[in-house]
């Protein structure tokens, strides 16, 4: 089998998983008991909270632990839309993943004004169309870091310091409001970017509020993920209960799983480069291979890229016939985003990108990763070829 | 190390480790894909679903995973409160874990009309007790099923009986509004009790519509729990993104995590007979002793009592300073509950049973498992008796 949805999910990292089996098995103590046992299980959550926190350029105490990358953007967006939902606006873009979207749109049935704001055609949300959706009422904004589906990478400095500019200027020119506003909170989605480029909340996204992030996305396990929250970001707790998380995010902590996290995002920031220069060059070799082929496709959005992340249209084809045959030659892929899986309609991120209705219609995602070989990808080539030659014969 | 606090946390099983490990290892598929390799996780997460709605009497879509016994009791109370909650009055017991009484504040600050229903002495919430609180305008009520500071089995069914019959009484009366009024959800908390003690949403808990429960307190993984949702409830979703957990709880399934946790309730509720009464037998051991060796204590609550809780009061003496010198003899125990931790004042629940103040401060929480032993027991009752004659000699 050839494992070509990096983007869907990752395999455990065998190191992580050996981190993790000591907390499966022996030190199972309750992390938030006063007693000498649990002294190794709250040893553990402080290292792994420190480990995160400095492969992104944070302080241990904005890492907040979750069950996942869906359940950071739901604390993102309820967080600060929990109360008072009437008086809010919130900003997102078209090309959020549907833990962003949905989320916003339930917070608009409770009364939130939620402004969808449009990519260009290339898949990127430009920092001056945000100036020209923000208003004096705006008081979220959420646009991920890497898109899920197409793999660009937005411009999140930019966007998150024209947010800051145009706020003050707003609030400047009604300084009768300008009290009583509190600041913007910006929020990135970096559930594809953790782990695979550089994400450093002191340079490359400075000013970002909140930033979501999942395990399973970086080779770690499943069920586990983080928000980081700057400090002094008003932020409503997500989860009530016991003193977990600060009081923000209670529930016994999942020890194990929050410590194969820290293992895999450690492994994965230590070697990103090399990563990242691997995976590029996969991705040429195949697209050079298609070219060489004379396989007739092309690639949705505009680079910047994420490394691995491929939408290929394949003309008057079906991405989800394609997907089948693939997957009957031992190839994984993917149509549109994993989570639209049991969706077969044309993609959110597609349309938003004003994607042509047959082009997008024949579209699929190739996610690679670090374990995948030049010999995989010859086979991947090879198995596209072969589609796209015995499709146009039909 | 004797271990005594089974409440606030179980070691895993084997057995449910080993199941867990094919999904930590190579069956690592996204299971929402359509591929071939997804069927695997795709049948474990059903199979998993399957078990535990055996193992309380359910349909199996009528389970919902979460990421513990907090979310699940979080999701029910903002489940139902969700949205206009100004116009929802909610009834939860005072001796509620802070994940159901800290979700309801929470709640209130929202708008909701929050009351609370106080138990007896004896620490169960009392049938007329409800009655005389419900109103035309209550729209939810929650009572725990086992109390997990003084382990008083709550009359569940009695009190979902009265809940159901006041309501029909209620709109007989006022006819004008009966058409309009949906049928009270009635939630109850039953993280202490799935797995401890016989758990049947159609026999013992009937009339309950939502049942929250946690894998770690029946020897399952961290991170994972479950929400029974029967049929036909007026629940909003709780996590949005994906389409997983039928569109209501998104998010990528933690399958092992789901399958530690099938594996160990199908084994906890095959033995659950059997268990029980050897961890009375236990209990029974753990008073006679302490009788027998004069040792001054209370008991607090009343019976019925699940199986292996027990809060004991010593006169004079504080449960923090015991819980300190029991942990350097080596037993592990807990002050109040698990999640309280970390604050010392007297707990919520001893407070709502009127329990003395002095007697409070001198109390601490036992939970017995199945892996203890009549050894253990004894060495527990040696060192509480050696604890009080040094204390009172002071």
């Amino acid at each position: 089998m050839i494992y070509a949805d990096h983007a869907a999910t990752t395999k455990l990292d065998e190191e992580a998983l050996e981190a993790m089996l000591p907390y499966l098995r022996d030190i199972y103590a309750n992390p938030s008991q006063p007693y000498r046992i649990s002294r190794e299980p709250k040893m553990a959550l402080k290292k792994a909270r420190e480990t995160i926190a400095g492969c992104i350029g944070a302080e241990p105490e904005e890492i907040y632990f979750t069950s996942g990358g869906t359940e950071s953007d739901n604390w993102a967006v309820q967080g600060v839309t929990w109360e008072i939902p009437r008086e809010k606006e919130i900003l997102v873009s078209a090309i959020e993943h549907h833990a962003v979207l949905s989320a916003a749109e339930a917070a608009g049935r409770r009364g939130c004004d939620i402004r969808i704001i449009q990519p260009d055609r290339g898949g990127h949300v430009l920092p001056e169309t945000l100036k020209r959706a923000l208003t004096g009422k705006t008081t979220f904004v959420s646009v991920m870091m890497v898109n899920n589906e197409v793999g660009t990478i937005q411009p999140i400095r930019e966007l998150a310091a024209v947010t800051c500019e145009t706020q003050n200027a707003l609030q400047a020119m009604n300084s009768k409001t300008s009290g009583a506003n509190s600041r913007i909170v910006f929020h990135t989605d970096a559930v594809q970017a953790v782990g695979h480029i550089p994400v450093n909340v002191q340079s490359n996204c400075e000013g970002v509020d909140l930033l979501s992030a999942s395990a399973h996305k970086f080779n770690g396990p499943r069920g586990v993920g983080f928000l980081y929250v700057r400090k002094g970001t008003n932020l409503a707790p997500y989860i009530y209960g016991g003193a977990q998380e600060h009081g923000m995010r209670s529930g016994t902590e999942n020890v194990a799983g929050i410590v194969g996290m820290a293992v895999a995002l450690e492994k994965h920031c230590a070697t990103i480069e090399a990563d990242q220069l691997y995976i590029r060059d996969l991705e040429q070799q195949l697209l050079a291979g298609l070219e060489e082929s004379e396989v007739p496709y092309g690639r949705n959005g505009e680079p910047p890229f994420a490394p691995g992340i491929l939408s290929l249209s394949f003309p008057g084809l079906s991405g989800e016939a394609m997907l089948h045959r693939l997957d009957l030659m031992g190839i994984a892929v993917s149509t549109g985003s994993a989570c639209d899986g049991e969706k077969t309609q044309i993609s959110h991120v597609l349309r938003a990108i004003n994607l042509d209705k047959m082009r997008a219609k024949g579209t699929i995602r190739l996610s690679l990763g670090r374990d995948n070989t030049s010999d995989e990808v010859k086979t991947i080539v090879g198995a596209l070829k072969k589609i796209t030659i015995t499709s146009q014969g039909c």
